[in-house]
C-alpha cells in the first residue's frame, strides 16, 4: 500500500473541533487506500506558552530543559489527534519522537536529525494503522529529547517521507499554497499550482510560510511536499523537481516575493583587519548553532573595519551576549544591535545569468523611497534588508514592478 | 555521600514561586552535604486538565493515548523545577521516567514497577548533579509511556530510593504528616511522630493521604519514608519498621481511624449458584487492573445469590460495562450500582488476638445513628462501609469512642 505522510501545523489542531476535522481527513485519505502517518505541531500557542511559562522560572531556560519542556506540546496534541481517530473508528496510535525514531545530535533548541529508525513505525503500519506522531521533537543517542527548532514538525514530516520512501509529504496548514507575495499584503498575489525545490528554498529562506530545511530535505531525498489549506478543500501548491517547459528565453525571471521580519542586526565595530578575525567572530555563533545571514565587511583607511551581520530577532540575545565575549578577546570597538529590520527578496530560477534584476529591483525600491540597509544574492534570489515599517510597502512595490500581478 | 529521595506533590509545584521556593528546600538539602533525587508530581491540577481535555476528544480515551498525555503534565513540573534550581546556581538535570529507568508492565494508566534501571541517575549523580524525575509515569520494553496510577509519584519516589539505596525517602505534601484521622474532620487529632509499615500500610488502604503501594514497596525494602509539609518547618511523621517498646498488655490498640470517599458499590443479583462463578466475575475485572475491595455474598435459598462488592468510584464505568458482559454470559440477573457510599475504617497492630474492637466499633458507629452497609477485617483493621453523607460523623465518633484524642 502507497504512503502517505500529512503534516497539520498548530492552528489546525487548536481546539478539539479542529482534531476531530483534522481526524476526518486523514481518516478520508487511509478509506481511499493509502496508509498515512501523520505528523502534528502542538495546539495553537502552546510552544510560546510553555516558553513563557520558562521564564517565569528562568530568564534564560537551559537548552536541553527547555528542549524536554517544549516537547509536551506536540505529545499532548498527537494523543488528543490519535483519540480523535479512535472515535471515529480507526486503528491509530501516537509515537512521540523518540519512539518514531527521529535520533538527532545534541544541539538542544535546534538539533538536526542524524537518522530515523524506521522500525517502529514500520511494525504499526505492518498492523494497518494510522499513525500520528509528535513533531519539532526528537532524541540523542542518550534518549535525552532534543527539539527541532523552527520549522521543525515541517522537517520531522519531511524526514520521515524519506525514511519510509513515502509516496509524498502533504503539509496541511492556514495558507492555501504558496503565492508570488504574502497575498495579506498584496491581494492580487497569485497561488502557484507548482514549484520547484530551488525557487522554494529560496522564498522559505527568504520568509515564506515554509521553513527552508524541510524544502532542502525534500529536494535532497526528491520527495514530492504538496502545500495546502487544512481547512479549504481548495487546490494547493507541489513542490517539486521542476522540469522547465517554458520557451528557452521566453521564461517569467521572477517567481514571487519573500520578506522576513524576524531579522536583527549586530554591528561591531573597529575590528582589527588582521587574518582569523572573522572566524573568531563567527565560530562561537556557528557552535551554538546561531545562523548567521548576511554578513557586510567595510574596510577603512586606519587597518580596522566594521563587520554587520544579521540574525534572528530570537537569536539576538544569545549572539549579543557572546559577542560581548569576542570582542573583548579581538580588542574590538563597541557592539552595536538593531532589531527594528526586515528583509524583502526577489526570487527566480530565470534570474540566474540575467543582468538587469538587481538594479531593477533597486531601483523599483528608490522610487518607493525605501532605504536600502544591506544587500544580498544568491544565483536565484536578491534580498535587501529594509526597515520594518517600509517592508510592507517594499513587497507590494515589487509584486507590481515584477509584473506578478499578471498571469504567466 | 548519601542519598536522600525527595517527593513533592502537585500542591507543592502548583506555581512559579512554589517551585522556586521547593528548589530552595533541595538546594538547603545538597548543601547540608546530601546527595538529592527529587521526584515530583504534575503542577496543581494538570492531570485532571488532561483528562477533562482528553474527553472533549473521547468520553472513554484509549488507555495507550491518556498515558502519553498525562506524563505531560509531569514532564512541565520536572523541567520547570530543574531550571529553577539551576537559577538558583545547582547543577541539575531533568529525568523523565522513561529516562530515569522506571520500568513497568503494560498495564497502561495502573502500570507497575518491573524494575528500575539506575545507570542514567548514578552517572548523573558522579557528576555532582541534582536529579529532578518526573514521578508518576515509567516505560515498557518498548518505550511506551506508561502512567503509575494513583499515588503513582510517591511509588516511583520510594522505587527510587529503594533501588539508589537511598538513607530514606521524603514525602513533601500539603498535610504536615500521619495523623490519628483526617484533622480537617477531627480536630482533636493528634500528629503521630513515627508509625510502622503495617499500621500505614491499613490506614492508606482505607483512605489516609498517602497511597498504600508506595508504603507497601517502603516496608518491603525497608526504606524508611518520612512525610511532612512541603511548606512548613515542622516535624513530620516517620514511617519506618517500628520497635514495640510500649509495655506488652499496656499497648494502645487502635493507631488511628481512616475513611475513603472513593468508593462505589456493584451488586449483582441473582447469580446461578454454582463452582466457578467467583472467578467468571471477577477475572475480567482483574485483567484490566481494576482492584476490588470488599466483598459481600449472601446465599439463599433457590441456588442463587446476590454478590456485593466495592470498587474505587474511577473505576465503576469500567467495572459495570464489564459486569454487563459477564452477567450475560453466566446468565445472572440485574446490576445495581451505588456510588454515595464511603468506608470507614480502626487500625492498630494491638487490635490483633484483642477480642470486642469490632463489636465496639459496631456499637459507637450504631449510638451514632450510622448504618453499616458491609464489613471487612484484616489482622490490624476493621472496616464498614457507610452512607458518604454519615463519614465524617463516623471518623469523630470513633476517634472519641477509641479515645485517640487522649496522649498514648
Amino acid at each position: 500500500m502507497s504512503l502517505i505522510v500529512q503534516k497539520y501545523g498548530g492552528s489546525s489542531v487548536a481546539d478539539a473541533s479542529k482534531i476531530l476535522s483534522v481526524a476526518g481527513r486523514i481518516g478520508a485519505t487511509k478509506d481511499s487506500g493509502k496508509d498515512v502517518v501523520a505528523v502534528v505541531s502542538a495546539m495553537g500557542d502552546t510552544t510560546d506558552e510553555l516558553i513563557e511559562l520558562a521564564q517565569t522560572i528562568s530568564p534564560q531556560p537551559d537548552p536541553r530543559e527547555l528542549d524536554l519542556l517544549l516537547s509536551t506540546g506536540e505529545l499532548v496534541s498527537c494523543t488528543l489527534l490519535t483519540m480523535a481517530l479512535r472515535t471515529l473508528g480507526y486503528q491509530a496510535i501516537s509515537l512521540s519522537g523518540v519512539q518514531a525514531g527521529i535520533r538527532t545530535d545534541t544541539t538542544h533548541g535546534k538539533a538536526r536529525i542524524h537518522r530515523v529508525e524506521t522500525e517502529r513505525v514500520r511494525q504499526e503500519l505492518e498492523l494497518g494503522r494510522l499513525i500520528v506522531v509528535a513533531g519539532f521533537q526528537g532524541a540523542t543517542e542518550d534518549l535525552d529529547v532534543t527539539t527541532l527548532g523552527r520549522g521543525g514538525s515541517d522537517t520531522t514530516a519531511v524526514a520521515l517521507a524519506a525514511a519510509l520512501g513515502a509516496e509524498r509529504c502533504e503539509i496541511y496548514t492556514d495558507v492555501e499554497g504558496i503565492y508570488t507575495a504574502d497575498p495579506r499584503i498584496v491581494p492580487e498575489a497569485r497561488k502557484m499550482a507548482d514549484i520547484g525545490y530551488q525557487e522554494m528554498l529560496e522564498l522559505a529562506s527568504y520568509g515564506a510560510k515554509m521553513h527552508p530545511r524541510s524544502i532542502e530535505l525534500g529536494a535532497a531525498f526528491q520527495i514530492p511536499i504538496y502545500v495546502a489549506s487544512s481547512f479549504k478543500e481548495t487546490q494547493g501548491t507541489l513542490i517539486h523537481q521542476k522540469a522547465d517547459e517554458r520557451p528557452m528565453e521566453d521564461r517569467i525571471k521572477v517567481t514571487g516575493i519573500a520578506y522576513d521580519t524576524n531579522v536583527a542586526k549586530i554591528t561591531v565595530r573597529s575590528v582589527p583587519d588582521r587574518p582569523g578575525i572573522a572566524a573568531a567572530l563567527f565560530e562561537p555563533l556557528a557552535q551554538t548553532g546561531t545562523s548567521v545571514d548576511t554578513i557586510v565587511q567595510n574596510t577603512s583607511v586606519d587597518r580596522t573595519t566594521d563587520i554587520s551581520f544579521t540574525v534572528s530577532r530570537t537569536d539576538l540575545p544569545m549572539a549579543l551576549a557572546q559577542m560581548e565575549t569576542v570582542v573583548q578577546e579581538i580588542g574590538a570597538g563597541d557592539l552595536v544591535s538593531d532589531d527594528t529590520l526586515a528583509s524583502v527578496s526577489v526570487v527566480g530560477s530565470g534570474m540566474q545569468n540575467t543582468p538587469g534584476y538587481a538594479s531593477r529591483m533597486f531601483r523599483i525600491l528608490a522610487d518607493g523611497a525605501i532605504n536600502i540597509d544591506m544587500i544580498t544574492t544568491s544565483e536565484i534570489r536578491i534580498s535587501c534588508v529594509v526597515k520594518e515599517e517600509q517592508v510592507a510597502e517594499a513587497v507590494r512595490l515589487l509584486h507590481r514592478g515584477f509584473q506578478l500581478d499578471e498571469e504567466p
